[in-house]
């Protein structure tokens, strides 16, 4: 089955989960426009890459078990299902993932944060819903991420850990936003909090699901986290708000910092090249390495393609 | 050591790993804030009771292998390190618990809500610290409940699971405050979820601790939970702002559904007398059954004392 099909059908039954007809109608409907129609599903689809990359060889091992399987057809047995709970781990971390970036976008849109009234195209949550749904929408879908691992993987304690670690305090999602409260931002610490964190849950809950070592991955993630939040600062610029589904000019209307703001535009666009190499350097050892790498380059690129010609034209 | 001690270490634990010196400096001191000083500590003490009640027989069992110890050393220590285990498994869940209430606190208090300026007798979070760092404080606090059992316990998939299910969609306290925004409000529903959906947390998470089936427990919880429903709205009609460190008549003021309004308060008050009586039916077969009756309406009780004599003066 292709792969963002079958993310939107665990998504589906996630939400489906938490919106069932026990659920407030209103609060059910918020937690539906909160996670569909989706973005680029750009973090889940990480974690099943990074688990691709991890298990290929091990998949390759299986096919073979299966094909010797008249000598050792327990052996061949018990990898196929270990390679299937391996996989199962990853699209469920994959969507609890997307959840918690959900919830950190209801949260972000509300008015005392960006006021923002456009999200993928639609009016935001608290626009269509209001403002207090949309507070319980985001809370709801924090809980529905960490419930959506106890209840459907084997790696519970290692997985929640991963993503809790990356969404709360003292460095994850939360405190990232946090940081603009703050009279004075340490801009590292808050670009790493608010965007590179979540990457890092990608990666290493992607290596972790197959049973990798999880903090070898983390510096994969923080790189491209980076990139991502560089990319996401050229097109607030250059990006236009029809084809971004948001407004843009927000960093400048919010006085946000931003990599375009203290580097210029060239500048900026030279710091997603170096980045987009220190995570090519980032990817530890693993069967796909190679798949991997060049799957990165091309979503990453594909963020700011458009921006080079519009400001080569200009 | 006293368990109200502990309970307090064990919070203050909690507490300082998501606060800790690589955090945002205000969301520190906003979590600080929200969960100390605490209140009474109801639900994390109920979840303590419950698991003791549980635990009685096997912890006398334990003390007479270890009398027996020179036949049977390794049951004795084995029976001993389970004591133990399940033990700390209840604190941490007694604590994951509190920070979920907390975190429904600060949320609940948010100007798109109650608009309440005050809590446990302080200013309340975003009066402390601003709308931004309230928000973010509620979602950190939902975060490191379910972090608190990823590091902590052995049994992280079976009480995060009944953790979220009795704060999130579609029935916990998330959908609680939402049935608030839907136009027409299923009362019982309303409360069980606002209000009863943590009590059974703590019958069914005490329980599950101490390797008890989780669900015979839910029916106390429930009970339990519409019991001090009715007492909050008793104290909210005949307490004092001083004594309950928060505003009173609020349920008139913001219009919230209540029991004094439906039943009038000896109504009110007779159906709290019922609610406990079906709290004791409900306690199911455990070594220290008879105690834990007397400790919950023992607790019960203490809540609405003050409010008789004050009716009777009147």
């Amino acid at each position: 089955m292709d792969i963002g099909l079958r993310l939107e059908q665990e998504l589906e039954q996630a939400v489906g989960h938490a919106a069932s007809g026990d659920s407030p109608p209103l609060l059910a409907r918020a937690l539906r426009h909160a996670v569909f129609p989706g973005g680029a599903r750009i973090r889940p689809r990480l974690v099943l890459a990074v688990s691709n990359a991890c298990a290929s060889k091990k998949a390759t091992a299986a096919t073979q078990n299966a094909t010797a399987a008249t000598q050792n057809a327990t052996a061949a047995s018990q990898n196929a299902t270990a390679a299937s709970q391996n996989a199962s781990a990853a699209i469920t971390f994959a969507s609890s993932v997307e959840l918690l970036h959900c919830a950190s976008l209801v949260h972000d849109d509300l008015p005392c944060f960006d006021n923002s009234e456009l999200r993928r195209g639609k009016p935001s949550v608290h626009v269509a819903f209001g403002e207090r749904i949309a507070v319980l929408a985001g809370d709801a879908l924090i809980v529905l991420g960490f419930e959506w691992l106890a209840l459907r993987t084997e790696r519970v304690a290692q997985l929640s850990g991963i993503l809790a670690r990356c969404v709360g305090g003292p460095s994850g999602i939360c405190a990232g936003q946090a940081w603009e409260c703050e009279p004075t931002i340490d801009i590292v610490r808050y670009q790493r909090a608010k965007t590179g964190a979540l990457f890092a849950a990608c990666t290493m809950g992607g290596a972790a699901s197959q049973g990798y070592e999880p903090f070898a991955w983390q510096k994969l993630g923080f790189a491209i986290g980076e990139a991502f939040q560089v990319a996401d600062d050229l097109r607030d610029v250059a990006g236009s708000a029809e084809k971004l589904g948001k407004p843009v000019h927000q960093d400048e209307a919010n006085h946000a910092p931003n990599f375009v703001s203290e580097l210029g535009f060239d500048g900026a666009m030279g710091h997603f090249e170096e980045l987009l190499e220190a995570a090519r350097n980032a990817i530890p050892d693993c069967p796909g390495r190679e798949a991997l790498a060049q799957q990165i380059e091309g979503v990453s690129r594909s963020l700011v393609t458009g921006l080079q010609a519009r400001t080569a034209a200009a």
